[in-house]
This record gives structure tokens, C-alpha cells and sequence, in this order.
């Protein structure tokens, strides 16, 4: 690559495009359903599918724990893992502003490549859009994904009575460290973000046979948009206990100073499951063995008073209801 | 929907975001599987499937002939359909700048639902982002598409010598709409673009039976790019002949003005055909079904001679290479 950055001719459908292609995401994604530049992919699927869409718009692009290629990565993969599904397949659309620097491109690629290597997953289609100067604010990226369900009827409306809730790891990292990244708050200790690939473990959680009743990453709208859309889906009651839900100090401190609810910041790498109480130590056990899930726990249970609510006890007892977020606590986190 | 303009809580994955999927995109696209409102949606998919993904960022969003809806959905359908698969599912990713019209955002989902109407594909996933102010120019579609391949084997390098190339209608209408559109010209008669979707047509063509080597819409880079990948692709060589090439006046007269070849000039409903020459009169005829085909004609053929080359053979018989366009032609014409 020549050009040391993005020239509206990129996306032009013509020499310029077939190189940027070929030398820069062909290489870095190499595989054979790529290499054949047809205007599909032709994949062999067989049964039940997941099939999910993400874009991702976040600034900056570059962030404590990650950046947009392995969060593009990373959504997608998490939303197929999260319905039993084994990541097989993505797509990947880039928009790009005109004038933007072929090294970050490359960088951004290069974290791409890196978080599907850690799932086996393959980008087999893609498409690249170059705008003027001005229409978007560097690079957009959207990711799209195809994958065998493994594990068979996870879903928001399945959750019942006596079900457990798990969480993977403590909670508003990723929106905490993008929130740090924007206002240049320099924390004591590094806070990064929560983002990375959540396949391996939930391919052991689906290898142990567990009956998992539903699962999902807590991205957008962090824990209390999951779990109250899943009480409301299931027509149930969740009660969490708030002294068990674990968040690291830097993230208090942001929380503090912004007036935010730790369970409000959006996740990247978190995720909660609801199965059988008397399957949860089992699965929690599972879940330790990585290390990003080390501080897997129970944090609350499914019954039937208050259905459709989610109801947060107190370290003193008292008890609130958890809401959906309301509003807009910060733009353009993934 | 309450509010004239899309605000930045309306991706926040709370209250306004549930709100403007359920009362906007659900009504529209309404089916069981998007309904769900899972992570991702479930399938059912069977053998060979063809995947695909497409972003949009058309300037103007409005066009004579469609708008960046119809446009997101004819991209995919088309993609899927030029591989010999049935547009099935597709996803759809809105990035919307914040403040953009609710009254534009429901007519360009109107034009989705229309175009989806008549292909039988269904939305079944989507995901939402809104982006600050001046952070993106309106809004930007990415849509992906799975579907079955009913007609396995057609691909960029299956051509063989001694097939026709047939074009579907007259070419370059989608980029000189487009340019006339930013230019303001006012043209004698209206030129509107060819954006369609192709299922039908190819639909037939597939339930006929014939060998079909290679097919593509002549988006991007126009019919030039096409068939000099397929030439490169086969490594064989095309020749076309000029006066065989349908352009209508308009096209012709925009080309003119500007400095354009028509072959160059992206179309989002004109498509190219190599197959057998004894089988092409039987194609040509069904095509011509259809009207957005009845022009559809053979344009020329594929040789051993000038392998990897497209020859394009004047009126006076003179002969020159068609090369891939270079350079940027017309930015954000899809």
C-alpha cells in the first residue's frame, strides 16, 4: 500500500478497491471462501442457524482493552455464542472517511484477525465503502454472523421459577473505560474495558450438557436492559442481590463522579446466564476457569412475584425495582 | 413515535431504543423470527447457503428510481440471487445521524418493506446506532443476506470459451441518476435509475434449467469491473461489441457532458449472464419477460484469445481493451 491513507477511489469498484482488498483484507483474513471474490460466500450450513447483525460506531477508536476491530469481532461472535451457537461465519462491511490513515486501518485489522483467531470464526465476505471527508467520523464498521446451534432453545423467553442468575465478571467496564478514554480521567490503576470473545467459554458451559434457560452478553443498556428484558419476555420475576454483583473500584469511582448505576454502563466481555439453582455451582465452577470469568458468581433468582420486574435488594435489605435505562448515558460506546 | 427526529437515546439500548424498533422496524418488517427478539435470530437453514453483506451510503438518500432503502435491499437480494440462491433472511444495521427526520427514516423503511415484498426475503435481525451530530452524513444501511443456492456452480471462474455474455438491459442509468441528482440537472425527459431487484427474473431462469456459468449485477465499477473479473478470474478472454451495448439517451448524454464511458457507470439493476451460445436466445427470451428486461440482449463472447482481457470491438471494427475503471469515478453512488 502506497497511499498512506484512505483515498475516496478505495471504494470505487476499480483498481484502487481490488488492491486495498487484496493487500490489506485478504491478507490479514486469508481463507479459501474469501480468496474466491465471488459476490457471496457459499458456506455449507446444515439445521438450525443463528444469524446476527452488529455495526460499530464507537469513539475513540482506540480504547484501554481494545479497539472497533476487536469489538466488531467480539459483538458478533458473543451474540451467536450467546444463543448456543458455534461462530462459523462473519461478514464485514467497513465505511470509512475519506483521509483516514492506512496504518490505524491496518492496526485495526490486525485486532480483527487477532479475536478470530481465539474462536475460529472466519470473515468470508466483505465490503468497503470510502466516504468524502466529513460524512462519518473515521471508520464505521459493521459485522454480521452465521453459526450452528449447538445448544438449542436458549432464549429470553425461557426462563422459569427457581432459575439461578450468573454472572460472568464485574460489571460497566467497557463503558466506565470509554467514558475515561473521552474526559481524559487518568485513574489511579488502569481501568480497561471488558471486550474479548466469549465462544471458549461458553463452548465448555455447552460441552458440560448444562440446561442453560437463557444467556446474553450485557452489551447496550448494560445488566438491567438483559434482565429486564428477560423478565419481560418470560413473564417472570428476577430479584438481584445487589452486595453480590461485583464492580471493581475504578468503575465506583466513574459511577461516583458521573452519578451513573454501575448496571446502566454497557459490557463488552460480560455476560449472565439463567439456569436450574442446582446447576449453578456447576456452571460458575466452569466459568472460573478463564480468566476473564474469575469472578463468576450467583447474583439473583427467577420466581413469580413481581413478573415482568427486576427487583434489586440492598445491602440493608431494602428493596428498589431495577428499571430499563432511560435516556442517554453515552453515546457511541460500541 | 412521539419525537420529529431521531436523538442519540434512541441507540441507547433503553426505553427509546425498544420503542423506536418496536413501533418503526417491527411494524415494518414484521415476522415471527424477528419477533423473537433474541441475541440473533434462530434458522433453519439446509446445505449450500450463499452469504452476503452490502453498506450503504448513497448521497443524495433520495433518487429518481428509489432511495437508499430500496437500494439496501435490492444490493442484497441481488448479491444472493447472482450466485443462483434464494434471498432468504436478511439483517439490517441503521447508523442514523442524530437528528435525522423520523418522517424520512419511516419512508425509507417503507421502501425496504416494499422491495422486501416482492422477493419473499424477510428481515429477521437488525441492530441500531444513532451517532452525535456531524458524525455521520443522515444514515448509512448495511444489510447481510443467507440463502439457499439453488443452482450451485455459477462463479466468476467458470467461464468457458465459446459462451455468450448476455446483459439484462441498458446500462449506467444508477450512477448518471445519481450524478444528475447532486448536479441538479434538469434532463428532457426524466432519467431514473435501474435500482430492482433481480429474484424474479433470475428465478426463472433458474427453474428453466439452464447452464449458467457466471452471473453479476454490474454495481460498482460497472460492467467494466464484471467482466474483467471474470475475465481475470477464468483467465479468458471477452469480447464485446460496442453497438450491441444498450444506452439509452440520457445516459448517453450525461456521459457526454461529464467524460464518463457508460460501461464504467454503476447499475443497481442490470446483470450479466455467461452461458452456453446455444442456450442464449432461450435466455434471452426469458428475460424479456420481465419488464426492467426487455432490452436484454447478447452483448458478445468468450474466447481463448487475449486471456484475462476484455476486448470491446467498435462499429468500424476497431478493437481496444476494456480496462477496470480506475480512479474515483462518482463517490456514494450506492
Amino acid at each position: 500500500m502506497s497511499d498512506k491513507r484512505v483515498q475516496l477511489s478505495h471504494g470505487g469498484g476499480g483498481r484502487e478497491m481490488a488492491e486495498l482488498i487484496n493487500k490489506l483484507f485478504f491478507d490479514a483474513f486469508d481463507n479459501p471462501i474469501l480468496r474466491r471474490e465471488e459476490d457471496a460466500a457459499c458456506l455449507h450450513l446444515g439445521g438450525d442457524c443463528a444469524f446476527t447483525t452488529d455495526s460499530f460506531t464507537v469513539a475513540p477508536l482506540f480504547f484501554k482493552g481494545g479497539d472497533i476491530g476487536k469489538l466488531a469481532i467480539a459483538g458478533t461472535v458473543n451474540d451467536l455464542a450467546m444463543m448456543g451457537a458455534e461462530p462459523q461465519y462473519l461478514s464485514c462491511g467497513f465505511i470509512i472517511e475519506e483521509g483516514f490513515e492506512i496504518s490505524r486501518l491496518k492496526q485495526i485489522v490486525a485486532s480483527m484477525a487477532d479475536a478470530l483467531s481465539q474462536c475460529g470464526a472466519r470473515i468470508v465476505c466483505g465490503d468497503t465503502k470510502v466516504v468524502p471527508k466529513g460524512c462519518a467520523d473515521g471508520i464505521f464498521i459493521n459485522t454480521s454472523g452465521v453459526g450452528r446451534i449447538l445448544k438449542p432453545g436458549i432464549s429470553a423467553h425461557a426462563l422459569k421459577s427457581g432459575d439461578a442468575i450468573l454472572l460472568s465478571r464485574d460489571i460497566g467496564r467497557h463503558g466506565a473505560a470509554i467514558l475515561s478514554a473521552r474526559e481524559g480521567l487518568e485513574l489511579e490503576s488502569e481501568l480497561s474495558s471488558d471486550c474479548a470473545v466469549l465462544w471458549n467459554v461458553v463452548e465448555q458451559l455447552i460441552a458440560a450438557n448444562l440446561e442453560i434457560h437463557a444467556m446474553r452478553d450485557a452489551t447496550r443498556g448494560g445488566l438491567s436492559a438483559v434482565l429486564n428484558e428477560w423478565a419481560k419476555a418470560s413473564n417472570k420475576g428476577i430479584t438481584l442481590r445487589e452486595t453480590a454483583i461485583p464492580v471493581c473500584d475504578e468503575v465506583r469511582g466513574v459511577c461516583e463522579l458521573y452519578g451513573f448505576e454501575p448496571w446502566d454502563l454497557a459490557n463488552e466481555g460480560s455476560f449472565v446466564v439463567a439456569l436450574p439453582r442446582e446447576l449453578a455451582e456447576g456452571a460458575v465452577e466452569i466459568m472460573r476457569r478463564f480468566g476473564h470469568c474469575d469472578q463468576a458468581c450467583i447474583i439473583g433468582e427467577v420466581g413469580e412475584q413481581h413478573p415482568g420486574k427486576v427487583v434489586l435488594e440492598s445491602a440493608w435489605g431494602s428493596r428498589r425495582y431495577l428499571d430499563l435505562p432511560q435516556g442517554e448515558l453515552l453515546p457511541r460506546i460500541c
